[in-house]
C-alpha cells in the first residue's frame, strides 16, 4: 500500500478534484472517475486505486451513520435478446427518479471487447432516462477479459454509490459467463423473459434460472397477455423444483409491460420486499461479504493462470501437449504434471 | 516424459505384471493398478503414469480396431440421499452382466476425505453385484482435494476400460462440486430422484438438473406410483424450459422401480438410444475430447492456485488482506493486486 502514497502535486490535485466532485454528486466527476478505473495505464491504475480507497472510506462512514445499512440497492438484470431489457430499465428508472431516487445503470458486456459491441452505447435506447438529471447511464467498459470487465464494473458500482446513487442497476447480455459474474456482484438478480416459445427461451444459459431471485415476464400487454400468463405459470412450477438460494426469500415470477406500465410498480414493490427481507435476516450483508472474497479470488485466479500461460516454457510445450491430450494419446493428468513442472522449475 | 523411462528392474517387473494382468481382465490387477494411481508417493505416482500411458495406448489400439468407437460407455449417476442410487446400480448392474456386459462401478465422494465416508465402502449395499465376477466395484479414493479425487477417478475409468469393462458407472453423492466433476467425465449424466415432496428435492444442487441427460424417478412402485407420476410430469415440464445440452438428444424423465424392476429395461434402452444418437452425430466423441482439455486445465488451475496460496509472502499477507476485503475496507481488486505483486516479485 506504500507505493500509493507517493503522489506528486498534480496527481494530488486531480484526485482531490475527482473526489470532491464525486461525493458532491457531479455526474462529470463520476464519469471521469469511472474512466480512471477503466484505464490500462499503470500509474493511472494506481491513482484509481487511491481514489477508490477514499470513496470506500467515505461510503463506509455513510453506512455507519445509516446504522450499518448499505447505502445502495444493487440489482442485476439479464435476459435473452428480445426480452426488452432496455425498455424495462427505462420505465423502472423513470419511475424511481420520479420517486426521488438516484439511479445509475451500468452494463457488462464482455463481447464488446471484440465486436465493438453496442450495449448501451446507443443512448437512443434509453432516451428519456439518459436525459434525466437523477440518472447516470454508463456503457460497458470497452476492453478487457471478463475478469477485467467484472473488476471495472464492481469498482464503478462503488463510485456510483459514493456519488449518491441509491439504486444501481447492472445490465448484462447473455454472453460468456457475464450473467454469473453479474449475479456475483449484486444484491438481487432478476431474469427478464419475453412471452415467447420454448425455442427462444432455450437461449437462456444453463444455471441462470436458478440464480434468479425474481423472474419478470415482459411485454405482458395486448395479445401477449395470454402467452405471458402461460409462461408465468410454467416458470412458477419450474422454480418450485429448483433449489432455493435464500432462507428469507422465495423467488417469484411476475408479469409486466413497459408499454402500459402495468405490473411495473408491483415489480418494484417485490424488489423492495426482497431487500427488506434480506436485510432483516442479515443475508444481504453476508452475501456482500462473501462476494468481496469471491471477487478477490477470481481476480487472483485469472491473473495467476495468465501468468502460467505466458510462461515461455509453458508456451513452448502447450500446443503439442494439448493436442495429445485432446486425441487421448496421453492422460490429462500427465500433461498437467509436465506443464506444472516446467512452470515451477524456473 | 524422459524421466519416466528410467525404470529399475523390479519396477519394470511390477509394471509388466500389472499391465498383463489388467489387459487380461484380472480384477486383482485392476484393483492394484487403481491403488497405484491413487498413491501419494512421488516415485509410485510416476510408475502409475507409465502404466496409464501403456493402458491408454492399448485402449487406443482397441478403439481403432473398433472403427474409432469408444471401448466403453461411461455413465454418471447422482441424486439426493434417499434416491436409492445403490439399489438402482445393483439392479441395472445385474441386468447388464446377465446380458454379457462387464460392469465397473466407481464412486466419487470428496467428503470421504474428512469424514472417512462410507460411500460404497459398505459392500453390503450392493451385495449381489459385488459377488458378480463380471462386475468390479471400487469405493471412493480415501483422500485428496476434489481435483485429486477427480483425477484419480478419471484415471481409474481408463484402467477399467483397459481391463475390458465395457460399461463404467460413476456414482456420486451431492457433496461440494462433485456432481459437476462427474458430469465432466462421463458420456451420459443421469439424475435419480425419489418420488418425494418439494423440500426433499430442494436438496438437488443448483445447475444439476440442467446437466442431466436423463432423469429417473426411482421407487415407482406400490403407493409411490402416483407421486412418482406427478414428479415425472413436473420434471418433464421443467426440463422444457431449460437449455438443451445436445443437438442430438432431448433429456427424458422416466420412472423405474429397483424393487419390481419395472422400468429398468426401458431406462437401459433409453441410455443405449442416447449413446447411439450421440455416437452417430459425433457429439459423444467431441464431448470426450473437450472433457480431456477441461480436465487438464482444471488440474493446472488447482495446482497453480495451491502454489500461490503456499507462497510465503502470500501466506503472510493473506489473512489481514482477506479480512479487510470482507469488511469492505479495501477493494478486492487492490487486495488481489497486492497479493499478486508479492507472488510475482520473487
Amino acid at each position: 500500500e506504500d507505493q500509493l502514497r507517493d503522489l506528486c502535486g498534480p496527481e494530488q490535485r486531480l484526485l482531490n478534484r475527482l473526489y470532491e466532485g464525486l461525493v458532491g454528486g457531479q455526474r462529470a466527476s463520476l464519469a471521469e472517475s469511472i474512466t480512471l478505473v477503466e484505464t490500462q495505464h499503470p500509474r493511472k491504475k494506481e491513482l484509481a486505486q487511491v481514489l477508490l480507497q477514499r470513496v470506500l472510506a467515505y461510503r463506509k462512514q455513510q453506512e455507519s451513520q445509516n446504522g450499518g445499512k448499505p447505502v445502495a440497492f444493487r440489482i442485476g438484470l439479464t435476459g435473452p435478446p428480445g426480452a426488452g431489457k432496455s425498455s424495462f430499465i427505462e420505465v423502472v428508472g423513470k419511475m424511481l427518479t420520479a420517486r426521488g431516487h438516484k439511479v445509475s445503470v451500468l452494463a457488462v458486456d464482455p463481447s464488446s471487447c471484440t465486436t465493438g459491441g453496442s450495449l448501451l452505447g446507443d443512448k437512443t435506447r434509453m432516451t428519456e432516462l439518459s436525459r434525466d438529471m437523477n440518472a447516470y447511464i454508463r456503457p460497458s467498459p470497452a476492453s478487457g477479459t471478463l475478469g477485467g470487465v467484472t473488476r471495472t464494473t464492481n469498482e464503478a458500482i462503488v463510485l456510483c454509490e459514493g456519488a449518491g446513487y441509491d439504486i444501481v442497476l447492472v445490465e448484462t447480455v447473455g454472453v460468456g459467463q457475464s450473467e454469473f459474474a453479474v449475479a456475483d456482484m449484486v444484491d438481487m438478480f432478476v431474469l427478464l423473459i419475453p412471452p415467447a416459445g420454448g425455442d427462444e427461451l432455450q437461449g437462456i444459459k444453463r444455471g441462470i434460472i436458478e440464480r434468479a431471485d425474481l423472474v419478470v415476464v415482459t411485454k405482458s400487454d395486448g395479445d401477449l397477455v395470454v402467452p405471458a400468463r402461460r409462461i408465468q405459470a410454467e416458470y412458477t412450477s419450474a422454480l418450485k423444483l429448483l433449489r432455493r438460494q435464500s432462507k428469507s426469500w422465495n423467488p417469484k415470477v411476475m408479469r409486466a409491460s413497459s408499454q402500459t406500465h402495468q405490473g411495473i410498480p408491483e415489480v418494484w414493490a417485490a424488489m423492495r420486499s426482497y431487500q427488506d427481507a434480506m436485510l432483516a435476516s442479515g443475508e444481504l450483508q453476508g452475501r456482500r461479504r462473501a462476494q468481496h472474497k469471491v471477487w478477490m479470488w477470481s481476480l487472483i485466479q485469472e491473473n495467476v493462470l495468465l501468468h502460467f500461460q505466458n510462461h515461455p516454457g509453458v508456451r513452448g510445450a502447450l500446443p503439442q501437449l494439448e493436442e495429445k491430450v485432446t486425441k487421448g494419446a496421453i492422460s490429462p493428468g500427465l500433461a498437467a504434471d509436465l506443464l506444472l513442472n516446467t512452470f515451477l522449475s524456473s
